[in-house]
């Protein structure tokens, strides 16, 4: 592979940030004090859960395009009853909702994305809206060129034009654009767009060993982590 | 006025940039070479004289929407005659058109957008490109938290969806979000899309005495520049 990468693009939940421990943590932290005792774990299972199929109603036309934020939110509602916990109130709600602005990286990420922004153009290419990519970059010190993505295309991945787009924004052809992420089925809609891809094995995202360990289709780079990345691209 | 501002979103040429300076030298160092004697800042002031013009043609629907990049182009290619430049060639075209990407700075915006920081969310809400906005905060060392603006809205500024979608991206109102501009006509504009305003002085933007001094119009913050306005702002 001739290298004429410019541009880094990464998604963001699962492959930079932890998003199951740090749901479980803040779920406890809203509910715990209000007396609910509930496997916290299993409780952003269920929430991660619902994810691909709210997505899936803006992906095919149904409702318009709507913010992360408020799948989520309609998606909050939906489980709740689940754990027993319909009683909960409107601000713990949203207090609850907001959880997702405060997830925490996985350790390599930080310090890797400061030594690729040396190289490279960095930019996020998530589901989630840009308020929480800022949130995130904020409490975790990623340092962004731009926030691409969903909310910027007004259209969820692996809907292609979310991709191309990024490209375009960057002023770059796909295949000058590296997909950075931990889900095989991410990468395989980038490479189907034109742009390169790198896989950051995350074996745990999902609990013990129910992560991808390894790319189940052929990349471009199958990497361990940020600083096996940066070490791959020289940066 | 009690404050509520959570960010500043800000406009960026003439604003943090002296486009006129740079232009002139950027089209000296590819044109020079060439043979050209051309006045240089002059030059600068009548590629800067079809910016609105073009933006019109997006604004009033007559074309499809265009990153400022396309525009600066068609525009450079409309006035090369007048400065009997017929002759530049494409390479030396696409050259000088990416002159926009390498504007400097005014020297207080770097340290001043820094303290901000500490305090605001932080976005340009420029006409000019992701691209470009990007190249300009990696030249001058511009930490935002997102890009915004025309490309993220598909629309050009002074039309309210512009201010109104920042802000929307923020999730913030517009009450919430300040912004700040050299130009009282932006600044009125974003006013009446509800946002809070910030005037930023600078005379000589146009050359000697020639922007503007002070605002025309009535804003919540008349500064001198970005360390008066965190003055203001208590950053």
């Amino acid at each position: 592979m001739t290298l004429v990468v410019k541009a880094l693009l990464f998604d963001v939940f699962g492959t930079l940030v932890d998003w199951r421990g740090s749901i479980a943590r803040e779920a406890r932290a809203v509910l715990q004090p209000r007396g609910y005792a509930i496997d916290w774990l299993a409780f952003a299972d269920a929430w991660r859960g619902e994810y691909q199929g709210a997505m899936e109603e803006v992906r095919a036309g149904r409702i318009p395009f709507s913010k992360l934020d408020a799948l989520h939110r309609r998606n909050l509602d939906r489980i709740l009853p689940r754990f027993d916990a319909d009683g909960v109130g409107e601000e713990d709600r949203r207090n609850l909702n907001s959880a997702w602005h405060r997830l925490d990286a996985w350790p390599d990420v930080s310090p890797g994305l400061a030594r690729l922004k040396r190289k490279y153009l960095l930019a996020p290419v998530s589901n989630g809206n840009v308020s929480l990519m800022v949130d995130l970059a904020r409490r975790n010190g990623f340092a962004w060129d731009a926030i691409l993505g969903a909310e910027f295309s007004g259209d969820y991945k692996p809907k292609p034009a979310v991709y191309l787009d990024a490209a375009e924004a960057f002023d770059l052809t796909p295949e000058c654009c590296l997909m950075v992420a931990a889900h095989s089925d991410d990468l395989a809609a980038a490479a189907a767009a034109g742009l390169r891809t790198a896989h950051i094995a995350r074996p745990d995202e999902k609990g013990n060993g129910r992560g991808e360990a390894a790319p189940s289709i052929g990349v471009d780079f199958a990497t361990r982590d940020l600083a096996d990345l940066a070490d791959k691209l020289a940066a």
